[in-house]
Parts: C-alpha cells; sequence; structure tokens
C-alpha cells in the first residue's frame, strides 16, 4: 500500500458535487470507480481537499489515497487519464508522505466566482451572465472588508459539523478582464456556501442595492437573515490549493 | 411584414444540428419558436446560412426571417436574449433589404476546427482532444493544397441536392497557439462533411499514417472510398459569414 495524492479538474455541471451519495454521479464515485478497477476491484475511498457543491468547478482540486497496485505514478496516472470521462481529468499524480491529508496537510484554497456581462453560450456553463451595471470600485472596497481574520457565520450556510466558523482570508479581490469580471479569495479554510454568499452580497452593493457600510455589520452580527441571495453555484471554481513543504505540488 | 437578419452563437452539443427536424431540439426549431412567440403566435420560418450538423457550434452564423411585429429591431432582440435558453444567443439583428438572403446572399463563410493535445474538461466539448505528436507544418503543406478551386468529391459526405462540387477555397491554414491546434478555413461554400473530412485527411498524414501527397491524387480521383475519417463534431465551428456590400454586418 502507497499513498498517492491526485490533482484533478473537472466541469461540475454533470455532477452532483464531490461527495458520494447514495445514488447520482459525483467526482468522487467516479473517480473511485476507476481506483478500484486499477486495484484489482477492491473498494477503494479517497479523500478530497474540499467537497465542492453541485455545479461548482475544479481547476485544482487535490484529493488522496491509499492503494495497492503494481503500476508506478506514472502508469496509474495514463490509465486514469484513459478512463477518464471528457469532464474529469485527472492531471498530476504523485507517491505522497504517509502522512500528507489531502484535507488536513493543506493550508491555502483559493476559488474563483466568475461574472459575465453579454450572452455568451461557450461561457454559460462556467459563469454567470449579469447583463448589470456593475460599480466593480465599490465591490472591491467591499471586497477589502473580508481580508483578516473574521467569524463568518452570517456568510454561511448552517453546517453542524463545523461549529466554529472563524477563517483567515489572505486576499480577497474583484478583476476586471473585460469579458470576465472575476472574484479571486484565497482562505485558510471556506464554510459551507461561504463564497457565493461573499459574492452575493457584493454584487448587491454593486447593483446599489446596499450599501458598503452594510458588510462589516452584517460579518460581525453573525445573523443569517441579514444575507443576500447567493450567487449560482455555475461561476465558482475551485482553482488551487496550497500545501505545506511541498508535500504535494499541484501543477495550477 | 420586414425581413431582419440575425447573428446567431450556439453551443452545438446539446442540439440536433441546425435543422428543424421532425422531433429534436434545432437550432432552427428553438428561433422559430421564440419568434413565434413574439409575432402572435404566427408560424414562422427562418433561413439559415449554413446548416450545420448535429454537435457543430457557431460564433457567426446569420439567418434571416420575415416578421410582421410591432417591435423595432432593438426590442425584438432584447427580448430575444431575454427568451433565449443558456447555449444560444442572438447577438445581433437589424433589418435588412428584401433581397437579402441569409443563404444565397452569402459570399463567403469561415469555418475553424479546433484540436486539444492536453485533457482539459472545459474544453471537451469545443474540441478534439488528441494526445499525439503531430506533425503541423506538413499538416500546413497539405492545406496548400485546398486553396483555389477544386472539385470536393473525394472530401465530402454524398448529397443529392448538390450534384456540383466545386468550391473555391480562399483560405485554409493551420495556426499552433499551445493550447489549442486550429485549423482555419474560407471558402465561397462548403459541402456535407467537408470541413471535417479536410481535418481527418490531414490528421492521418500529421500523424504519419499517410503521405502529404496522396492529397492532391485524392482530390483528383473524386473517389470517395480514398477519404479518411472525419474528424469528430466537437472541435468544429461555423466562425463567420460574410455578405457583399454590407447587406448584414455580423459582429465577429
Amino acid at each position: 500500500m502507497r499513498r498517492v495524492a491526485m490533482q484533478i479538474m473537472y466541469d461540475g455541471t454533470d455532477f452532483l458535487g464531490w461527495q458520494r451519495q447514495g445514488s447520482g454521479r459525483t467526482v468522487q464515485e467516479v473517480i473511485e470507480t476507476m481506483l478500484s478497477r486499477l486495484c484489482g476491484d477492491r473498494s477503494i475511498t479517497i479523500v478530497g481537499a474540499g467537497r465542492t457543491d453541485s455545479g461548482v468547478h475544479a481547476y485544482g482540486q487535490v484529493a488522496h489515497a491509499d492503494l495497492g497496485t503494481r503500476y508506478d505514478d506514472d502508469q496509474l496516472l495514463k490509465a486514469l487519464q484513459r478512463m477518464s470521462p471528457s469532464d474529469l481529468v485527472i492531471a498530476n499524480l504523485s507517491t505522497v508522505d504517509d502522512e500528507f491529508h489531502a484535507r488536513y496537510s493543506a493550508r491555502r484554497r483559493s476559488y474563483r466566482y466568475r461574472i459575465i456581462r453579454k450572452p455568451d453560450p461557450f461561457l454559460a456553463r462556467y459563469a454567470w451572465y449579469l447583463p448589470f451595471e456593475l460599480d466593480v470600485n465599490t465591490m472591491n472596497d467591499v471586497a477589502l472588508y473580508f481580508r483578516g481574520t473574521h467569524d463568518y457565520t452570517a456568510l454561511s450556510k448552517h453546517n453542524p459539523d463545523t461549529p466554529d466558523a472563524v477563517c483567515e482570508v489572505y486576499s480577497a479581490q474583484w478583476h476586471d478582464g473585460g469579458i470576465h469580471l472575476d472574484f479571486h479569495i484565497t482562505a485558510n479554510r471556506f464554510l459551507y456556501g461561504m463564497v457565493r454568499l461573499l459574492v452575493g452580497v457584493q454584487y448587491d452593493v454593486g447593483r446599489g442595492a446596499r450599501g458598503a457600510e452594510e458588510v462589516p455589520e452584517i460579518l460581525k452580527s453573525k445573523d443569517r437573515s441579514r444575507q443576500s441571495v447567493a450567487a449560482p453555484t455555475t461561476g465558482l471554481s475551485l482553482i488551487h490549493v496550497d500545501y505545506e513543504n511541498s508535500a504535494f505540488q499541484p501543477l495550477y
């Protein structure tokens, strides 16, 4: 047995999220099924860095698994790439130390939320189409409130498994690239629904429906009734997961 | 009644091609249904510049229709954009002269065929994934054979409606952009299956399965049994249709 780590890219549109469920196509289930076939049909469990929701995409998801197989890393990667459906790619795979844990060893996670202002059938699966004027400068002022260590109870969905809602946000900003308006955020951890709720409240400020000064008050209140509507999942992508000590180096 | 011309973009993956059929979702049927609703449920027929196959995409498809409606061009465009499904966008619309005909007035059509060499879940719907070494220089030598006026019987599918197979190809070349390897071709007309068969034979030359010098012989032979396998529809996009005298100006 050895532990391998993988970097995984997927178009989340046709997956019911990361986590294996009773039924339905999930990223975890598709990868576990492939690995089982490559390991003599033994049952395999993989652990992911983040449990992305239904419809959320990933460029740099990371997972680990303990495998008993004669294949070396390169053979395993090539075999997985041959078996993968077209909306899922194992981009990278390597044997790691037994102490490596895709979830607990992760130090930082980066997400991107993408908005488009012109309708585009080739971007519709990967962005939120908003044909409205948005005040991006003020949205960037709001993004500054998110930096640092805050309790994100008010801007997350209820999750009984995570009683502690304190996150350390290292960077949060909007980048207007013309075709794409992207919100980039990096933190030590993210709570359930958090990025989509942060985008939702910034969108409300950007279109003038709420004042920028409300945002720090909402955060302090820890009151979920003050949330804006969460932005839709289509625009959200897990871009990168950072590990300490070069334990595993994703390609992106 | 007035004649309007439209530029249409679509992700062809979930359409059974352009042309209305007895059943099944086609681009023509979706647009005709929207226009009928906007014109008091009268039956509307639209005429497209090119009948793209099932799975083929379009950035610059053009169609015309004769409409009886009080909406002006801008209101009509906005209404269509609100009604359109996310994989279809009416990018542009304007009233044109009654002599304008989306198919017969078109002077040049440009297609792009896209190949990717690395697997990518976000490009899989829009490209042909080929993880093989390809000799792009020799493929560009082959592309030169296609320029000028030739009978394309040998490199098209049989179509009883088009007995004449002579096409004038204005440009044909490969462009290697790193992530994308694109074949761009512009001609006065294209025959059924033609671009995918041109890409198929160039792929066979590029991977060393056929000699470049065979290609002009195949063309001259008018013998369909000498075709290579057609490249899959995923990689093909109708990029642009050119009209004389500025009759209608697509945005792209």
